[in-house]
């Protein structure tokens, strides 16, 4: 079982490498089966080709997506969970969204399911 | 499917009864199937007798205990996930943990599944 030390460093690394736009350092991160349900109720893509064609597809739309903890990360067992808040930049404008993200582990600590907890009805501007 | 309006106000009324010891009321909140992980990577309780039981246990344990919301509730579909701050008295001291809770609801809008993101190696005194 990855300790919590492991589990936090694999987050600080996952928001640096979304926010830099880093897809093949942020992809290092992920079990080659891993899932990624974003939005939570959305489609689950499943396995690690799966999850950089969602990274090309949203960062079509938005080139510019800053993911910034708002909380402290809560680590249980080989799962954790942090809040957020994800800010995009559309058209001219910095958006935000507050976001929980939710994620489980494998012995190696890499990333097998991931779920983001939002709804485009709470985007707003930056303030 | 819930609208988003009734799952906010679920977690509003799980918040108040919670804090309030109210357990019947905490209780009425839930499908009679439902499940409770608290916390994720322990034991999954099920069915409504199961979580009665488990209130009773650490109602025991920390009678006084307070849950309070730290950001907004995300609601993702039929699931939101909230981060919050459980507070429980042990002894004379007020002690304070933060945690994600996430919950999927049925058509009613009643809990179905909840899990609680924490651990005690996160517990400190209250500031």
């Amino acid at each position: 079982m990855p300790d919590a030390d492991v589990i936090r460093t694999t987050i600080a690394d996952y928001l640096a490498r979304f926010t830099a736009g880093d897809r093949e350092g942020w992809l290092d991160l992920w079990a080659e089966d891993a899932t990624l349900e974003d939005p939570v109720g959305g489609e689950v893509h499943q396995g690690i080709e799966a999850i950089r064609a969602f990274w090309d597809m949203t960062r079509e739309m938005t080139p510019e997506i800053e993911l910034a903890l708002t909380g402290p990360v809560r680590v249980a067992g080989q799962e954790a969970a942090f809040p957020g808040e994800a800010r995009p930049v559309l058209g001219d404008a910095r958006m935000a969204v507050p976001v929980v993200d939710t994620l489980a582990f494998d012995e190696d600590g890499k990333i097998t399911r991931l779920r983001a907890f939002w709804d485009f009805a709470d985007l707003r501007p930056l303030d």
